[in-house]
């Protein structure tokens, strides 16, 4: 695969931060990723952390810096578009090896070598996983230092997304819709979940992906009524609801195709709430465009759900953001108050649950002028496979 | 598979750890895991977070609590053993949905419930992963009390197994080691390291694994030098030197299985490295026994690589700890300072690396009285395949 997001796209990305950052106040923004949520660290860098964590920082003025764990040198030398790079303990491992071994920096280190003038006012972007050690270690080192928290500055940058970036997400769907073509001839009632789980897993691979998108959802029966869930040895059985999600990473980017499928024929309930959620996810798709206002459409999703008969069969709103995470920042919600812009990308993600099952349709778009444009919309309709 | 801890292992581990809380004067220990740590989380309740993170909060005296982020709550009631389960916005996704329509709990809130005394300290446990969020939301409901960290107390627990455990773990490397078989009869050099990775998973979830122990390792030519790595694009090739790294999560418990694998014939420097490194695993298996110093067994794998010229070659330490994470607590380095136990499990992971390669000999053993019991032991030898 020759696809990927060229250097240039990096260093403009600092470059805006860093007049966002000026226009703030702020001397410096220290950007967090660990493991599980990898994304401002690679949308500044390219590198993805793995056992350890990492972080980037950018000054106000002059260049970026990479901090990694003691072990990942030559791992992010090989990846990062950022050239200075800074091995250090705050970023190793939760098993907190100490390596006595291993030279590394420190916080206080590190800000001589990154920015010449007095320190007066820290940002950390990441806020819901920023790690105390990190936090802890940035204060010691800048005691007289103002530390706040924001991530809208990279936030705002993620949202609205580049050409490469929408070929990267048109690559990562086209991933994940094969294996689900796939998949669905695969699947047999006594397959277990997980068996189907690897199937998927190898499928993503051969077509090209460079990670999960997320962890797959093959969760049958009761277990489909899980908003978030784990595959389990539990057979798909017959006549079944089965929540199927498959997601791709590609550069980067990660997609998500969620799928009902029954081996056999649906009972009347599970059909009818299946085509409620089909209609919804239409439905909300029609809603979208560029000028409308977000929690507008979350609004009109719960009363059309209402109508329907499946206002108490929600749990959430009808989409999130969609980019280098499968979920990401912003949210749809009914108090939500922003405007839907061109290029901003969005999981479609209609999930309706009783006590005995659950489905979820998911489709990623893109924000056009008059509408969306869908990043996958294979097999929308009832899903009922022959056994 | 029918394999897995007994609900009484989860209450008599809670029960422990309260002791030890009571021992040190504190009144709540509030436990961390994320999707990419779960360990503590899992270790204390069997949940195991995805997309949100999780915690378990664990009084001096009374009922233990699981706390969630707001979409897991059907998944956390089918997989926990602890029964009060309370959703928190602190547990979250990383993208901050808020969702306006989902009751939570604040942690005032569940203080209440869960300890009628007032609570003058608090202990928190995972330092190296624990959240900002998270550790305001407990300092804003208590602001009087004292908040201490210790990942002590739990790890003196995790760090000697069970039978239990070692069954689960047995069963992780038995499955990581068929997939090994399996991958050396498929591998060929036209593949890519991601077309290979996706191999091992299918094999890995055929032959009963829960998950991935770690994102598995297939590094070819200079990308296996990476201590820590990703697998990538890059076609294995002949004559490469490839780092292979293969891991099964079975129940909660992780291996992995690390060999040296070329396709067709080693260079003669390949094949010294490779064979100082199959040296130096060997010997250090030899050194580990109950009793010995852990630091001993580090400084005397120093000296040793010295004596066969690979002293320069060596990143870190000779073993790490080994359970839930492929890579827990305790660490095995020069400085350690404390004696290994019978039923310790360590990952003996013998990394050497030069500028154009790397290789690791990795496998589990189990601390006994005379020696140690290998959880993984197949394809020790210097492995070139037939091209």
């Amino acid at each position: 695969m020759n696809l990927k997001i060229p250097e240039k796209e990096f260093q403009r990305r600092i470059k805006n931060i860093q007049k966002a950052i000026r226009n703030k106040d702020i001397d410096l923004l220290i950007a967090h990723s660990n493991e599980a949520d990898f994304a401002n660290v690679r949308y500044l860098s390219n590198y993805w952390p793995i056992f350890e964590s990492a972080g980037v920082i950018i000054p106000a003025e002059g260049q970026p810096a990479l901090l990694i764990g003691p072990e990942s040198e030559t791992f992010a030398r090989d990846t990062s578009c950022i050239k200075k790079i800074y091995k250090m303990i705050e970023y190793r491992e939760s098993a907190q090896p100490e390596y006595p071994d291993i030279e590394v920096e420190t916080f206080a280190s590190v800000f001589k070598k990154v920015y010449k003038k007095k320190i007066k006012r820290i940002c950390l972007s990441g806020y819901q996983i920023f790690p105390l050690p990190v936090y802890q270690g940035i204060k010691q080192a800048v005691p007289e230092a103002k530390i706040i928290t924001d991530d809208d500055i990279i936030a705002s940058e993620r949202v609205i997304k580049s050409r490469w970036e929408l070929d990267m997400l048109k690559e990562s769907f086209k991933i994940a819709e094969n294996a689900l073509e796939k998949t669905l001839k695969f699947m047999k009632p006594e397959m277990t979940e997980l068996q189907v789980v690897g199937f998927i897993e190898k499928e993503l691979y051969l077509g090209g992906a460079e990670y999960e998108g997320h962890p797959q959802y093959v969760l049958a029966g009761k277990n489909s009524n899980h908003a978030i869930g784990r595959p389990t040895y539990t057979k798909l059985g017959r006549n079944n609801l089965i929540q199927l999600n498959i997601g791709a990473r590609f550069a980067g980017y990660s997609s998500s195709v969620g799928r009902p499928v029954c081996l056999g024929k649906m009972t009347d309930k599970m059909r009818k709430l299946v085509q409620a959620g089909l209609d919804l996810h239409f439905k909300t798709m029609e809603w979208m465009k560029e000028g409308v206002n977000a929690g507008s459409i979350a609004r009109r999703f719960f009363e059309y759900a209402d109508k329907i008969g499946a206002g108490k069969n929600i749990l959430y709103g009808p989409c999130h953001g969609l980019g280098m995470m499968e979920v990401e920042r912003p949210w749809m919600e009914t108090h939500s108050n922003y405007i839907l812009k061109e290029n901003m990308t969005f999981q479609v993600d209609t999930f309706l649950y009783c006590d005995e099952f659950g489905l979820r349709w998911e489709n990623g778009v893109v924000v056009k002028k008059n509408g969306v444009i869908p990043l996958s919309d294979r097999f929308m309709k009832i899903i009922e496979l022959e056994i």
